[in-house]
Formats: C-alpha cells, structure tokens, sequence
C-alpha cells in the first residue's frame, strides 16, 4: 500500500486506505489544484530552497562552503517538505526538473549526514557539540521527522529509497540516544512521534515505534525546558492521556494528536485514542473556525478559550489546517467515523484551500475569515499572500498535501468501499471479495450531483458506502432505477450493499441549497451575524463585488433574504465558480462626535440602501485585489 | 510653578495648569489611591530597582562591580520613572526612605555618566563604542527623556537640582551630537521629544528646544531603522502634520503626541497642533475602549483598525493609559476644551485604576474587559497582575500618575478657575484679580454632590467654570439660594462669574443614574452587547459575586431591566463601593455535539434562569480570586 499513513496489518484500522495507484483523480477542483500545485506551486518552491539559503545551510553543513546559515533553526524541514511534495507529485507522472531536483537534494543530505547519522544544518554549521541542548526551540527531531516522514512518502510512491538510508542512519542514532534515556529532553516542536511510527511502517524495524512510544509517553512531565509562554505552548503541561482539552501552540498540539493516534492503531492502547477523540471533539465544539480554521491567536500561534473565534484576529495558520486533515484522517483510519470526514472537507474547501492564491504563486499564512477596509494597519502578521517567507513552514505544507489530494478520497473496511470525498476519479482497487473498477463523476463543489458507474466487479454482495455531508439536510440516492432519500447512519454513510454489475451506477444528489448559518452564542465575536454556505463552501463578500457607495465594512444581511444562487461562470484570475446573492443594507453609526458609545435605548445605528450584494466562496477571496472581505456578516434588526 | 507641565509664560495655553503647592487633596479616593502608592507601591518599587538589576547595572556602568547587565536595555527608564514617582511624592511630606532612594539612585547616576554627558548603562556596560548605532530598538534618547522627566520633576516638586545637572549634561551633549547632524537616526521610541520640551521649560535653554523641534520635524521620512513590524509601528511612516490618524505602537504613538503638543506649546506652530487634535479624534471615535483602554492588540501593542475593540484580546496597555492621559492634558492646556479631561476621566477611572491591584502590590500590563473562566489558556501575556516584569514599565507608570494626580485635577485661564475633576481638596491659588482660596468637598465618584467653599476671594468678579461631564445627561447647579439645570457650554463647562465672598458655596448636582451604554454598530467584537455605567464608572460582572450555578460566561441582561444602585458599602480586600443588581437571563447553546454553528432559522441558544446579578465598579475586579469577568453583556433577547 503506498498512502501517507499505511497502518501495518497488525494495525486496529476500522478503516484501511486506498493507496495511490488505485485512485486517479480525472478532473474538476481537486484535479486543477493539483495542476497548479505541479506546474507552478512546486518549482517556486524548489526555486525558494536554493534563494532562502535551505540548500546552502545544508552545504555549509557538509562542510564544503564558508558561508554563513541563514534563516531559523528549522530550514531543513522545508527542504525536507518539498521533497515530500516532489515524491508525491511524481505519482502523476515523470517531471524532469522535479526529479533533478530530488536527487540534488538527496544527495546534499547524503553529504551532510555526520557519521553517526546526525542531520542538522543548523546545529552541524552554527552550533557544533551543542546537539540535544536547546530542545525547547531546537528542532531537532522536528526536523527529524520531516525528513523520516519525505523518505517514508519517497519509498512508498516512487520506490526511491535513498532518503529511507538516511532517515534508518538518523533514526538509529536517536534510538541509541533516546529509547534507554530517563527523562529524555524533549522537542519542543512535536513531530518526530508519528514520523517514527510511519518509519516503523515502512521498515518494519520495532525500535522506532518504542520511541514514538517513549516521546509520547514522557510528553506532559515537564521534560520539555520551560518556556515563557508556558508548558501549555510546548504541549507539555499535562500526559497525553489526561489532558482533556487541545491547547497551546496549534501546529505543535496537532502533529502531537497525530502521532498519538498513530501509536494507538499499531499498539492498540485504547487510552491513547479515547483521550486524543476527547479532544478533537472539544476542539470541533468549541475553537474551530467556520471554515475549520484553528488557532485563535496571533501571539503564540495558539487555541483561545472556549469560544474564543474571532473573525478578524483568528491566526487560522494555514500548517494548522494541514495538522489538522493529518489528525483527523488518523482517526478516521482509527474508527471509521464520517465526522472525521466531514471535518476534513471543511478545511479543505476553505481554510486550507483559501490559503493558496488561484495562481498558484501566493499565500496565506494566516487566514482570518474578515478583512477591514483600513487592514493595512494590521501589523506583526502578514494580512497578504507571499511566495515565500522567513518561516516558510506554510508553502511546503500546503504543496506536500496537495500533492497527495487522492489519498484522502476513499477508505475501505473489507468487502466494503467507502468514498469520503467527492471528485472526478477513477478507482480500481482490491476489496475482500474480489477486484474492483469504478468511476465518480462530479461538477463538486459547484453541484451536488454525484454519479458512480461500476466497470468491473467481482461475483458476490459487496458494499458501496457514501459519507453523507452534514449540511446536506436531504440527499437522495438513485440506484437501479428507484430513487430514495438517504440519511446518514450512526457513523455517517448510506451504504449500498449488493452484487454489482459492471455498467451498474448510484446517483447520490446532495442537497446544495445555499444556508444561513448563525453562530453558538458563545461565540462572543460572532454574536449577531450569520454566514452563508453553500455544499462544503463558505461564502464571503468581497468591497469589488459590491455597488459603489457601498461598504462591506457596513454591510448587512437581511434575515429573511432569500438567498439566490447565481449561474456557474469563469471569473478571470479566480477560474470557475458559483456566487450567491443577497439581500442587504448598510447600517452605519448613528454617533455624533465623540466615543462610539450612546446610552440605551438611543438609537445607535441608522440602516439605509437596500440593496443585492453578491458572495464569492471564501477559499477565493483576494485574487482580485487587497480589498475588504468579510464571512461573517451581520443581521439587519428588520 | 510647579506641574508635570508647565508652559513657559510665552507659551500657546489657553489654559494654565495650577501648580501643586496650590492643591492639597483631603479625603476621598484620589488621596486614598494616592496613600497606598506611598506605603506600599512605591517602596516596591523601589526594592524592584536592586532585585531586577537597575541598580546593579548602573554600578556596572560606573565600572564598579564584575556583574552582568540584567533586564531588557531600557532599565534605566525604570529608574528614572520610580524617581520621578518619589519626587512627586515627596511633596506631600517627608519620608526619609523614600529621601535615602533618591539620594541613592542620583548617587548613583552620577557616578555612572560619562565624562562627557553620555548615560545609558545598557551601552556603557554591553557594547561600549556602539552607541546611537542601535537607534530601533537601542532605546538610548527614550532613556534619556525619562531622565530628564524625572529630573524636571525634582527641580519642580523638591527644589533638588542634582538630576538636572546629569540631565543637562546628557542633554547638551545630545544638542552636540544631534542637532546640526543631516539625517540623524531616531529612536525607535518617541519620548525625549516632550522631555526636551519641559527640560528647555526649566532651564530657558533654546537648543533643547531646538533639538526637540528637529526631532519631531525629521519624525516620518524612514529615519528609523527598518522594523520587522514596519514603519507604522515606530511611528516613522509620515510626518506628524500629515498622519491622519493614530497608528501603531500605542505608547510609542502617544508619547510622541505628547511632544508634538508641547512643540505646538513653546512655538505656536498650529500645524502640529491641528494634526494631533485630528488624530486624538480619530482615536476616541474608533480605537478606544469604553475604559478609556487603548491598543486591540497584544502583537506589537499597535492600535487596531478602525471599530477593532475586542473586549477579550485587547491589549489596554497600562502605558497606554498613562500616555493617553499625558496626550489629553497638553491639548486641554493647549485648547482649554474639556473633552480632553472628559477622556482623563475615563481613562483614570477605568482603564488605569483597574491596572492596580486594591493592596498596591501588583499589576497589569494588559487590561482587557473580559475574561473567561478558561482563561488558564491565556499564553503570551499575563491574565494576572504582577509585583513587577522583565519589562517592567507599567508600574513606575503608574507610580508617577498617582503621586501627581492632583496636579490634573483645576486649571486657570486669567481670572477663572477651571475644575476639571472632582475629588475632595482645597485650593489656594492666585487668579488674575487676587488670591483665591476654596475647598471642595464631595464622595465622587460614589456620588454625583460636589460642593464648593469660598473661603478667602479678592474684590471683583472672577469666575468658578465646572466641567461638566457629558454622562451626566442633567446636571443641577445651587449656587445663592437658586437651583438651575446646568449644560456642557460649547467648550464643556458651566461657568458662574460673580463677585464671589468668603463663605459663597456652590453645589453641583451630577446625574448619578446607571446607564446602559451600547456600542456602535461597527464594533464588530461587541455587537449585541452593552455595559452598564454610572457615573464616571464603567462596571463589569466578576463570577464571583453570581449565584451558584449561574455562568458569567453565559450571562445575558434583559434589555428592559432595571438597573438598581446598592446602599454604598465597604467590600473587604476592595473597599469603599457602590454596586448595581440588574435582571438576567442565561443563554446557552442548543447545539448537540459538532461545530457550533447552526443552520438560521434553527434555534441556536436556548435561554433560562432569570436572576439578578450584582456589577461591580471595573476598577475594583479581580481583588477576590482569578474567576470570570465582562464588561459587556449580550442583551438577550426578551
């Protein structure tokens, strides 16, 4: 099987993935990212290596240069992330210049690669002897485990094992140094637990998952060198298996959840998985963003309080989007369970997917869901999308998951396929009784309309099941011309079990008609407006789609409005889409000078031009200039 | 005369400040806020100054020890601040402890500057020969300025002219270095603008005037070093007649502000004085919190956008307070219009007031008005107050303020004595037509009574003008056996002109009512809220004062409720009070588990428990255990 994550056999998988060369996406939105990502996303960031100086560090680092290490500690794991989304790619097809770029860089870490199987240009160029004494902020392991995580991926897709000898050279020299150790100093940055469990996969070499198993089991000791924003931000303030909530630095917590849940499936520890399902649910209930955006704060890159979901200030990091498909797929393999899924799909389609400019050359990596008209006060965060950046975690998430899109389509629980995500694909792949071919065809997320066609199918009663998106409040399944409306059962499907024949098709039709959503009243920053969705997609108002004099920074919904879903078109810089329009007006402050605040019951706000404002998904706002953009939208009183 | 400002007799006042000798507060809450900070605050201080390592720096500096430099660079400040605080209050009595400190930290100073004038013990000790080379973040002239505060202060408040030889050394030096130079770097931190301003006030020496005018003047065109945070955060992206608004680091921002009026003072240059009032209105009208709180947000203690006041992320810099109250002053003596001290008084009561802890002991630096029950997730800056911090420049902020307030609370303008504040005390000045003499007594801001004793008054008629504040919707004025209602006059004032005789009162009568106040329909964080006022007080409910079972986080006003006043009491650990009960509701969630959003028009919040719950003055939270608080209350819906 070649999937980002492969669980052993031995695994307790509910679900197993589908691997690669089983499914091939054959067109729509899924397959034109994918387009961009290799012709355009890839080679900027293989051009960015050799200009941020990640290439030169590692020369330095072998000791062939005099030049001086630039940019953070953890240059290396970019490097390693390109070359995880490069290996990815090449599934597709050949591509020169990617594998030129490849074996460049193997070969620079086979350079760089000390003796004992140390790899770190930072600490092997600038700090030589200080191995292993600045965990806290080091990244050592965390780069670690990017590099076992790209030899894992360039093993499975393409075959290449050169990077596998590194990471099992690394991965040995850490087994030596860390498995027997008591209180070992830990990374601040997790990261190397699931690593060391995929490389346990792919080797099957026992030792690497006993210290995935010690890493996460020592985490929450104070091991972890304290820190000025606290335990809680290096994910060290309480063992994984108590701490009941997500908190702190959110990329760190999640690769965290990550490896935890990797360790329940190929050691069975149930505490593992009840504990990290905890919470996920607490992160889903109460700090997750409409567009499944995470981390509330800008300071510390961390999750808020309860409720805490500012449209405006949310940091939204694009890597936590990436962490959090990571983690949620992990549980999903674990159980089976749609939610997990359905949470995917919703980052997906907006939190990650805005991240990214249509263009392929920019992004985000902060994505709050508003934007003021006078933003260009916003300081100490990037409030626009960049090539490239000083920590450029972000760009080499975002391609390395694009990369690998596919993977996170379909699942399979023995006799039985399970399509989690829904695109133009063609899958040809094992289940228990026998081979099966098939075909999904979609305009999703523009329509709602999803048809398979059975090619080949084995004799005997087998399983289809389709996850049924939550906010598809009726969907209805055509097979062998009846026509039923379908619910999700208890873990979220509608399954068809039958003896297929080739030529066999299902028309799922999922309800797209668009929605007001209204926040929990929790929601502090939320209190009073709405959103509009439509299928897996938010919507926001852009300022360049409104009529002149009208301000989206004074726009609002009217509660009764109908919403009115335009015609599919192309829009140039953006491509293809669907717009909702709405009713709205424009309420403004009834203040004179003075404070912004009038003594109850004077009349505070004044609402004028009725008017029909028109909404652009979210994850393709800010292809058309730097304007204001707001999801959340308030409700007019009338 | 001797205030923290005080205009040259050529200067651009349309008010005069009135000098401290001529103002003795007797009773009330200024003298108790006053009493606490000499017994416990400022001997806190002061021990703060050897335990964080000022002391020991500048012995450092003076070549005496073998220690290490301690504390970010602008420890010194921290110095010049406390000493400032101890000059003030000196003035209100002897106090041979505080007496021996001043003695000390001079001694000291002395001992540590350089034969040629120059004093910053961060370069003298760590990077001798690097000076002025550092100018962003080096915070060499911010130090200096503070020096030179603290050593106006003592010539002022004490008749010591030890620290104004040091300033002036320093400062000649700078006019050396500075003022003939083309393109002089600037500081990163606006400060020594306004100290060069009052240093040229007490000496009549033209260069430091001169030197601070060049300084102001070169501000906008990138004189600063790049910042990772931009021009707009070291104030350096336009010249101060061209901003439109504020921007930026707070107090850096306001500190300049500061400057600017005081240029405007000492030169009558109007195009400084149109800009920073243009500014100042910018500020009140969208990027001030109902406590006066300035800076929405923690990363890089910058202003928001426009309306961004998030009552749980801003940040309210305790700084900021002081800055703000600095700024206000010097365009009330610039301009004589009482909107400025209508701000003061916001600002003191709330914002900063709330900064302290009752004891005296500790502080915040952040003062938001929110906190949830989880606020344990806080990470990256304190939710709790503090003796003291590694960047320790709130509490000798606040220190200094206290030990002057009387000096913010009457201003002159020829024959009229203008009361700004109101708080018990006696006044004994000289007006143009002769010595007045008067007392007023009053329990402000617990009660809206203010009442005025002539007690000595020269022939002829001269005027008592009142500010009346504009939260008084009614206003009723006593004065010789009539009663009239009295409105703000076009400047803010009621105004009573007479041939005044020993033993004339006037009572003033505020409308003490509790108001509900609402926000303006842009302020995106608090729609659907409002807050209770009376008075000059903003109030907040604490969990603590709530029936069991009943959630400050989940606490809903009932729009219509009656807001009833409590008999005035003394809580213990707080003091002195008065309370308001109100009628409330809780609203929850209706969501069942899953993200908590809701498709319209499902319910989303389910509401029960009426009750009443009892607010306390904002000021006087988190003095009983670390629970909930909020300003801002959702209105629920019936």
């Amino acid at each position: 099987m070649n999937s980002p994550v492969t669980p052993t056999p031995a695994a307790r998988a509910a679900h197993r993935p589908v691997a690669y060369e089983h499914i091939e996406l054959t067109g729509g939105t899924w397959k034109s990212w994918q387009e961009v990502n290799r012709e355009t996303s890839l080679p900027l960031a293989v051009s960015w290596l050799e200009k941020a100086g990640n290439f030169e560090n590692l020369r330095l680092a072998a000791g062939g240069t005099g030049g001086e290490y630039r940019g953070p500690v953890y240059m290396d794991s970019d490097v390693y992330k390109v070359l995880e989304s490069a290996v990815f790619e090449l599934q597709h097809g050949p591509d020169a210049s990617l594998s030129e770029f490849v074996d460049r860089a193997i070969a620079l870490l086979e350079a760089a690669q000390q003796d004992d199987g140390y790899l770190n240009s930072y600490f092997q160029a600038v700090k030589p002897g200080r191995r292993y004494t600045e965990m806290a902020d080091g990244h050592e392991l965390y780069c670690a485990g990017h590099l076992f995580q790209a030899a894992v991926a360039a093993h499975r897709s393409i075959g290449d094992d050169r990077l596998l000898a590194v990471s099992r050279k690394f991965a040995d020299h850490l087994v030596a140094e860390f498995l027997e150790r008591k209180d070992p100093p830990l990374d601040g940055h997790p990261e190397v637990e699931t690593a060391l469990v995929e490389l346990y996969r792919a080797t099957g070499h026992d030792p690497y998952l006993a210290l995935a198993k010690k890493l996460v089991d020592e985490r929450g000791r104070g091991l972890v060198a304290p820190h000025k924003w606290g335990a809680r931000s290096r994910i060290d303030h309480l063992p994984v298996r108590e701490a009941p909530t997500v908190t702190g630095h959110v990329v760190r917590a999640l690769y965290m959840e990550a490896g935890v849940v990797d360790l329940y499936l190929e050691t069975g520890d149930t505490s593992l998985l009840d504990a990290s399902v905890a919470r996920w649910e607490d992160m889903v209930a109460a700090r997750t963003s409409l567009t499944g955006g995470l981390g509330s704060r800008q300071v510390a890159e961390v999750f808020g309080e309860c409720y805490e979901l500012p449209p405006d200030l949310s940091y939204n990091e694009l890597c936590s989007a990436v962490a959090s498909i990571q983690w949620s797929w992990r549980l999903l393999l674990a159980t089976g369970e749609a939610r997990y899924a359905d949470l995917i799909e919703r980052t997906l389609y907006n939190g990650f997917a805005a991240a990214r400019s249509a263009d392929g050359k920019r992004y985000y990596k902060g994505n709050p869901l508003q934007r003021r008209a006078d933003h260009a006060e916003h300081v100490g965060d990037p409030r626009f999308r960049d090539e490239w950046f000083y920590s450029a975690c972000c760009p080499p998430s975002y391609t390395r998951l694009i990369a690998s899109l596919e993977h996170y389509m379909a699942t399979v629980d023995g006799d039985t396929l399970f399509v989690q995500q829904y695109a133009p694909a063609a899958l040809s792949l094992p289940l228990a009784g026998g081979a099966v071919k098939l075909r999904m065809e979609t305009a999703y997320p523009w329509d709602g309309t999803v048809t398979v066609t059975v090619d080949e199918a084995p004799g005997g009663e087998w399983g289809l099941a389709f996850r049924i998106p939550p906010w598809s409040a009726k969907a209805r399944l055509e097979q062998g011309g009846s026509t039923r409306e379908v619910t999700r059962d208890e873990r979220g499907y509608a399954t068809v079990r039958r003896e297929w024949r080739a030529g066999d098709t299902v028309t799922l039709r999922f309800d797209m008609t668009p929605r007001l959503t209204v926040p929990h009243p929790r929601i502090d920053a939320l209190r009073g407006c709405a959103a509009i969705e439509r299928g897996p997609l938010v919507y926001c108002f852009e300022q360049i789609d409104l009529a002149e004099g009208v301000d989206v920074d004074e726009l609002a919904l009217l509660p009764g409005s109908e919403l009115r879903v335009t015609a599919e078109e192309e829009i140039p810089g953006i491509g293809r889409t669907v717009r909702i329009e709405a009713d709205t007006v424009t309420v403004a402050g009834a203040h004179e000078a003075g404070l912004p605040y009038l003594t109850h019951p004077a009349a505070s706000a004044t609402t004028t031009g009725r008017t029909t404002a028109t909404a652009l998904p979210y994850f393709q706002w800010d292809n058309r200039g730097d304007g204001a953009m707001r999801v959340w939208m308030p409700l007019a009183d009338n």
